[in-house]
């Protein structure tokens, strides 16, 4: 498999670092999930692993086996938080595929019946917005 | 998390049971490939559990992580068999989300730059066609 190195100076990166902010729904050992701040839907999230990697391609299987039942997790937390009729996972590799973040990430996306998904990396969302609907989802797994 | 029970008179449950065929690529004691009969783009293919779940919302997350390193295998051999430039995996749950086969899956599509997905669950590809990419897959996991 070939492919491009990771490289940390990326956003997710930086927000695992402590060096830029981010709406933090859940983190372990492993594991950080926050709001994505460009939503495609009312609740859209982000599942990253802290180690690095570029995408699924060059990540590390056992990584990965840690970071699915956190998607699973958040899936179903955001599901109920928001009153969701589905959810969408999604995780692009590399441009062609709509990848613009250079580290490994799920997508979590909320869906609603009638309501057509915003264009990936779209619009960024208020600040308040997103750290109410971070609040929601906080409060469902504190369940 | 409520949710439909499982229903195994699904199409990926009798292609499981042997009831239908498919073209397949990869198979262990836990997990199937096989090419998505209405691809988005061409080398599309499906990774799916043989224990039963509905989708990610009631899957057991022991599935979940043997299932995820296969997704990962099947991209990287999908990306060198068709030379993409990029994977998008999606899975979606609950029809809202564009779910049509309520048995847990997978979508492994091969991005290539300048080329639009087609529409999912769209028009059925010759099996010419789809015995053919499927080869090329294989080719790649046996090397």
């Amino acid at each position: 498999m070939t492919g491009q190195a990771y490289d940390s100076n990326n956003i997710f990166g930086k927000i695992l670092r402590g060096e830029i902010p981010c709406h933090r729904i859940y983190e372990d050992a492993d594991t950080l999930a926050f709001m994505d701040v460009m939503p495609q839907s009312p609740g859209h999230l982000l599942v990253i692993p802290k180690a690095p990697s570029r995408n699924i391609l060059d990540a590390d299987p056992a990584v990965l086996a840690k970071l699915i039942p956190v998607v699973q997790k958040l899936a179903r937390a955001a599901k109920e938080a928001f009153e969701a009729d589905g959810i969408t996972v999604i995780q692009f590799n590399e441009p062609a595929s709509g990848q613009t973040v250079y580290h490994l990430h799920f997508h979590v996306i909320p869906r609603y019946e009638g309501l057509a998904l915003k264009p990936h990396s779209g619009q960024m969302e208020d600040n308040g917005v997103l750290a109410a609907n971070a609040e929601k989802i906080i409060g469902v797994l504190g369940n």
